[in-house]
């Protein structure tokens, strides 16, 4: 059986890549897992942003699992969002709608200078559309203490919970209430870091995620 | 080197389970990775509520990835809340504000009709405060339904990134904005399910969930 078929509740299984890719670009929270030598696996929570066909993800070269995974350890990668809570009328029907994001496969480091600058700019402009134009350029010191890896878009599921409770005719006949209850993410009010200098506004792409 | 020494940035680690139990209590996404016979890590995303010393998982009992956990395959669980865009004046610098619990270990299943029932009783409530009490009570059927696994809380580890932007001080000096942009996450107005009788109201415990 191959790791990507969903073998229950297969009208939730999806195939559209245009959904993953919608999933991939709203999420930027992702689980890596990778198997330590013991053996016994390992999850590594971090951002990632979707650049085309890969999934990238970054952090210090410091980093042990990171490590790991420039190196080509087999991984898994899940991204998740969780989008409402449904609310049946018993609790055994009670679920969530969640559209759900797993890939399988192997990164590999990015490396040269000129393509990790441009995977770390994707990575901030899909995070903070346009801010890489409103801040210097990384230094040459900075990219070297990155270490960026891309994994590719080809061995993936998707699962899509969308529905409304699914109660029994006795249990809708009854007294309970049902319905769903969306779950809403967005940005606050921006705080200012304690030594920002008088007069910096706030900048165009800060404004955008906010009104966006 | 344990698994759950934190090598890179100890000013980030935290070894309160007070904090452990606050974000276990708060974020209800968990993602267990196991390892497959391949071997190859999966990743398996589900709702997870912390009960005391353990955390609650449960599923069909049809899910193959579930029954690999409930049999103590070795585990490793994340939560993860993501809890502000740290938008620092380089994009080196930027980064989040984070909460990540990583817990390694093996799961059980938890047996036997009075203590399914609880563990099921308590994820209701945890995701739904009250909610157990205005439904009934699970059928023996959709007992026999459900697989129900815990985790113990045992060996843990817990990074906490609260920080402001850390920029060297030819940034600071410089024109560009710095500050923190918080997440939050809410429940938005109900949508009672098609098929809800005229006249059920909202029940108190999702009237609870919205006033916050």
């Amino acid at each position: 059986m191959s790791r990507t078929s969903i073998t229950r509740l297969s009208r939730k299984a999806s195939s559209d890549r245009a959904t993953l890719d919608r999933l991939l670009d709203t999420v930027h929270i992702g689980h890596f897992a990778i198997v330590a030598d013991d053996p016994h696996p390992v999850v590594l929570p971090t951002a990632v942003v979707r650049d085309g066909d890969r999934v990238l993800a970054h952090g210090s070269t410091g980093s042990r699992w990171l490590r790991h995974l420039a190196a080509g350890a087999p991984t898994c990668l899940a991204v998740t969002a969780f989008d409402a809570l449904v609310v049946a009328r018993s609790a055994f029907e009670s679920s969530m709608r969640y559209r759900s994001a797993v890939l399988f496969g192997r990164c590999h480091a990015v490396t040269g200078q000129n393509a990790k600058r441009r995977a770390l700019d994707t990575i901030t402009d899909a995070l903070i559309p346009g801010r890489s134009a409103e801040v210097r350029a990384s230094t040459k010191k900075e990219l070297a203490a990155v270490l960026v890896v891309a994994l590719p878009i080809a061995e993936w599921s998707l699962k899509v919970s969308e529905g409304w409770p699914d109660d029994p005719p006795d249990d809708v006949a009854g007294a309970a209430w049902a319905g769903v209850l969306p779950v809403v993410q967005r940005y606050d009010q921006p705080l200012a870091a304690p030594d920002l200098r008088d007069g910096v506004a706030l900048p165009a792409s800060v404004q955008r995620l906010l009104t966006g």
